[in-house]
């Protein structure tokens, strides 16, 4: 087995916890055709982190403040780390984006209101972003799972368990939560490589 | 580059947040001539967690019910998280347990009195403990620099930048910080391989 890694570097990215919310979800907790106030746009194209946040409320612990991303989805779906679960008490799955049979549920409030999600929270599966171009130039293809070399930092490792997703609008970018960041003495400018995974 | 794993397993353990604090500190935050009451024996022979938790106060924020380990060390030692230092406001270097020079100072509070260390504040390198035979048959020495391959959990990864600690009394075990460990999916009975760095 080797472990070279690819000379194509691959910005990494840290997710915090984050809701995606439904329009109907949004009216219920921040008022009747409530439109989220974008306040900067996130890497992959046309996402927005929005001015609005939320409160997540688990059996053992609140946690405040969580942004909500725009655009408003079909469908709730709340990330959050292990950390944020032991705070919470709550046990989520890690999950590909948009998975969410069998994952619990929670209460969330916004200013307006507050209600039950039945499902929807998850940990997310550490992934990287891509277009078909990059994905031919790096060998790969949409749900591929993969492993990646960060160094520097004094804590340099190799994730195994990466996910890749292909489509036309993404940017070339690996997604790691917060707990996986810190991990990884993730900073500003920090790169990752692809290396071969047998 | 070969990264085929060793046979050996190595338990792997997740140190949470927690104090060494000197017999002077104890009196300072406890009462004179307290005596840390032990609660539960750690996997490293004849080291304790005490029933004494304190609290910690950064800039930014304060964090209750940390740990005190006994017994009472020459010299305060305060390991969190990078999660942890965000919520303080702290930026504490990573360090080899007992190597403090240029490190953050912090104010640290008893139910007898408060305090401020001047320095002492660390993230704890990664860190195997092991004894000469288990390091003679893992064919390294003290202060190698080593590479663990962690699987299962869904978060398989293979940390880089891990610090062999060779000491007759030592029991062999893989020491990650909380961050570290949610990044790999540690659970209970998760162990660790070596595999070679290059």
């Amino acid at each position: 087995m080797s472990i070279e890694p690819s000379d194509i570097q691959i910005p990494v990215a840290i997710s915090g916890r984050h809701a995606h919310l439904s329009q109907r979800t949004i009216n219920a907790l921040f008022g009747r055709d409530y439109c989220l106030s974008p306040e900067k746009p996130l890497s992959q194209p046309g996402q927005f982190a929005s001015r609005e946040t939320i409160a997540l409320v688990g059996p053992t612990g609140r946690i405040p403040q969580v942004r909500v991303l725009g655009p408003p989805r079909s469908e709730d779906q709340i990330e959050i780390s292990r950390t944020d679960e032991r705070v919470l008490g709550l046990d989520a799955p890690l999950r590909v984006s948009g998975d969410l049979a069998q994952t619990p549920g929670i209460f969330i409030e916004g200013p307006a209101g507050r209600l039950r999600l039945e499902a929807g929270v998850v940990r997310a599966l550490r992934h990287i972003h891509m277009n078909p171009t990059d994905a031919g130039r790096l060998g790969v293809k949409d749900r591929d799972v993969v492993r990646v070399s960060i160094a520097g930092g004094g804590r340099a490792l190799i994730f195994d368990d990466v996910i890749v997703r292909v489509a036309p609008n993404f940017r070339l970018e690996l997604h790691l939560d917060s707990d996986e960041g810190n991990a990884a003495g993730v900073g500003p400018g920090t790169v990752c490589r692809l290396v071969p995974r047998s």
